[in-house]
């Protein structure tokens, strides 16, 4: 009680101010794998950002290398050639001097920034997190491949590094971080449904009915929003990866194989050439207008959607939508996602918005980033 | 260069591992004032998430006071008769008092979590966090009030402790967040377009001219939709404050005074009584109904929008719609909000929910909490 009483007889605004976090100077050393289109975005966004970022939060970002898959770059190299942007000398990629080389040996803060669409550096992961590194990435290898390197992952970043890949799902679109915000604050998730991919979004709301699928698939194809070859989307894996990140981030040992996947290709067109499934496109038309016309007769719209239930069970396929659904009026390629969980249980929570693109990626990557460098404390 | 070669030489994984803040052991001392609606699910939500964050995150939250409007608790006072949750010794409320045992003398983390709606609370906030005393709020006053408070609460947060108050707009949604995530990483600001009132979308949604306005405020006061006086909601005022809060968020020094506000109350019914108010509302129907008119006449919506345009200028507004414009589509009393920005320029970004309760207005600032928490280091 004596303590407690000589406690509260001071006043808060008398106490000497503590030095915050918010304005201690903090360094992050970044190294970044795979200089591609994202990765190249990424460095121009990084880059603009450097001086604010140091004036306003006292974070500096130290760019110390960059791996692409045959040749990196070491600031170490040439500090003189390196302080001019694009003359940089090389040597041979090895991604365990790139690691060792950025994360140091003076416990300095250190980022491994993976753009690449590499199984090599996805496995490395692990590694890296056991050894304090702090890894963010885009790429969809590591949350939706093989469930025990996802858990190696998880197992390594609980003691060491921090990992975060909020733009797998969706981009820069706040998804994978609303979701663990729901869940961290002890709300329940009764389902997460959405439509992540922009291309299947924009055929579903192009195609009612005034022309064949197979049409609007050759548009998509030319506007350049399809992959190369169109089956990459039509296929529905690459959104089946997403659900799956999102129902292990929901706590689910969920992998690709546990989710029914409803292609819109038909078996037979799968093995085909491009070309050759490119000229039988409209073999698509007969089974497609025949489900658009079951989604109209019940007066709704076709849509396909990823949807997580509260017990877990994950799928992606077509689904008439009542037209009043808030999937039934989606722009153009957008993605969306709507929560439901028990705070949220009568009207969802929705997220919307472009969910593809290097700008908005990189910018997703780069908030992880952030949330990464806000947690960090001075190192001497 | 042989540091470099030394460094490199070295494999990541054979590195030994650096403890990381995700498991370092963090404690923070917790003060709620105003346990009210707000304030009493927060202590359920964090009471019901305590083992779990210890467990998972290293995390140990510790309740060491609160403070009502008259009286106040804290732990020191009766550790017995405090370990049981419902019988607690109470003395007079004192803010000073409150702030510095909850502060304490020994450089703990410590956070002041204000629920009430009280300006003598919120004009402690600079005090608070020049003393290192982190806050977070629901309450608008301290966000939308007075600039030159802002100001000092700002310039004291970024010296001192933090000050997060995600909950002051949309309640749960994650709003402030995305928008300072937009701004942190480098993007620029277009617009920011949203219906901030659950009360207000309710009766724009419903009213489609087959019943008059006033029928529908009549409905919505009756179903618990609007605050005990409508009028505090038809003002726009409420709409107003939060758009300055994501104003002052994006960088403009903007004041309530700043902001036109459209009011649904005609002037002459600002000043009346509540039940002579009530009793003469279809005064609101022939305004109401001319505008609804010239919005259908334009094959367009009638809405109560929100917007901040990129030169800083912000107004509160009935407008006409296209009936293809998202917030054509918002559902029951959902809020919804539109970031449009240089990488969000065709497509915007949209977040829509529910944007009031205590439940989700809770879940926001026990988000914020978590946020906090996740930036604090070790302290012996």
């Amino acid at each position: 009680m004596d303590s407690c009483a000589s406690l509260i007889a001071e006043h808060p605004h008398r106490l000497p101010p503590i030095q915050a976090a918010s304005t201690r100077r903090r360094t992050l050393a970044i190294g970044l794998i795979g200089p591609g289109r994202v990765g190249g975005v990424l460095l121009t966004q990084l880059r603009a950002a450097q001086d604010r970022l140091a004036r306003e939060t006292g974070l500096e970002l130290q760019l110390r290398g960059v791996a692409a898959s045959r040749r990196m770059w070491l600031d170490c190299d040439d500090a003189e050639l390196n302080a001019q942007h694009d003359a940089q000398t090389w040597r041979p990629t090895d991604l365990y001097e790139f690691a060792a080389y950025i994360r140091g040996d003076d416990r300095r803060h250190a980022m491994l920034i993976d753009c690449s669409a590499n199984e090599d550096v996805a496995s490395q992961y692990p590694y890296w997190l056991a050894s304090g590194l702090h890894v963010v990435t885009p790429n969809k290898l590591a949350s939706s491949g093989p469930l025990s390197r996802w858990q190696a992952i998880r197992a390594a970043g609980s003691h060491g590094g921090r990992f975060r890949y909020e733009a797998t799902v969706c981009a820069g679109l706040p998804v994978v971080q609303t979701l663990r915000d729901l869940l961290d604050t002890g709300d329940q998730l009764l389902s997460v449904e959405g439509m992540f991919s922009g291309t299947l979004a924009w055929l579903c709301c192009q195609f009612d009915g005034s022309r064949p699928f197979s049409e609007l698939v050759r548009e998509a194809h030319a506007l350049g929003y399809t992959e190369p070859d169109p089956r990459d989307d039509l296929s529905g894996m690459d959104v089946a990866r997403k659900l799956v990140i999102l129902a292990r981030e929901a706590g689910w040992p969920l992998s690709l194989q546990d989710v029914p996947v409803e292609s819109l290709v038909p078996t037979h067109l799968k093995a085909l050439p491009l070309d050759e499934f490119m000229q039988r496109l409209d073999e698509l038309d007969a089974p497609m207008a025949e489900r658009l016309a079951a989604a109209q007769a019940a007066h709704g719209v076709l849509r396909h959607v990823a949807s997580l239930d509260h017990h877990g069970h994950a799928q992606v396929r077509l689904q008439a939508l009542p037209a009043a659904h808030p999937f039934a009026h989606t722009r153009l390629t957008d993605n969306i996602v709507q929560f439901r969980t028990q705070r949220y249980r009568d009207n969802p929570l929705l997220v919307q918005g472009p969910g593809a693109g290097p700008e908005v990626t990189a910018a997703g990557v780069f908030a992880d980033l952030l949330r990464i460098a806000e947690s960090l404390g001075v190192r001497a």
